[in-house]
């Protein structure tokens, strides 16, 4: 059986994820919501650098187009 | 219960918002309209550096393709 | 109530504003028209570097897929 | 009343105008054409280097999306 | 015959494989879903350097705009 | 009379042409095929280089994004 | 006679192709297949660098968003 991509982006809600931007940017968040162009909305939110968190940004709306992927539960460690 | 991103956008209006574009760029005003694009009306914005206001603008249109995330109140410490 | 990005910029009409483009250029002129791209024209066109008119340009039309932001009168000090 | 772009991109016609290309290359020639995408077609054109020719092309088309800005006649100096 | 590339990444469903994206990013994972962007699931995501794992990544979902090329199995030594 | 920038290249089929890409790469072939897009067909493609070829490419089919100008015969010296 | 450029692509089918991408890139192998987008699926792909083989990539889908051009055989030397 194949997932599609927003499906398992939908199954994520109310979970922490991983999203790498393009320019190498990472941010750790509760994922709150999402629409078809993967723009996210992403609760308690921080930058991570190395892993590890640089700055508390709370909710934040990430601009699908700056994606290169994005993590859910279990999808990193 | 999933949030649209333009919703928690909507949500923002006539507060203050934070709007991080692909450049580094950092702006801080209140939200006072959007489109679907997430072309945004910011008033008494003010480009940031490091968290600290260095230039008044005043009322801004920002083009929502330059955008990375938008953070609304509360959504930045 | 919400300000559509397009109204202000129509708001705009016959007034001085300052466009910051995506490579740092910023240009001031009397805004002439517009469309639903973004596209601007600007009247008495100036190239600015720190705020202080570098070249005169006259009449130009921009593309707006260049454009980070437009300020209307009152939105730059 | 309010110009549209592409209705001042029209009135250059068989006017010179000079276009600026967003690698920062600059050239001039007489406007022959242009579609809604803004490609342009310049009779004698030429590459210009600090406002000086540095590089007789002829007949070139330009296609838009490279056009940070058109300057028809009178629009530069 | 004629190979649709979607069919060719449609096959390559439950197997493992490897995507090259633009920012020179490597990973490798079980495909898991896609769809008509090319926007990819890998399930036991790896991040690549010389061909070697240097991070797990778990799930994650790729964005098409990213990438180069996928390769499915076999199509990598 | 107006020009449309895709029949200029029409117009340019079975003659030797110069296109130049975003990139800086130059490529000069006689135009057997066109799109659109603005995607080209050359024959007996070279690359050049300062206006010398420095590549024979033969047949080339290029993808019309990374067009700056197209330039047809009369239209290079 | 004018050609398609998709057409060039297509009967370039099951013949050794060069295909090469927007960071300079190169690869080369037999052309299994393609779509409107110019997606390409490659066989025995292998990447270039000055010409020579480095890498064998085995089968691979190409994003056509990242091609500067393809060269169908005959049209490399």
């Amino acid at each position: 059986m194949s997932l599609k991509p927003l499906d398992v982006v939908h199954n994520a809600l109310d979970s922490q994820i991983i999203v790498l931007l393009k320019d190498g940017r990472e941010y750790r968040g509760i994922l709150k919501g999402y629409d078809i162009h993967m723009n996210l909305v992403l609760q308690n939110a921080e930058e991570l650098r190395d892993g590890k968190p640089v700055r508390k940004l709370g909710l934040i709306v990430i601009r699908g187009d700056n994606i290169v992927y994005v993590s859910p539960p279990g999808g990193f460690k």
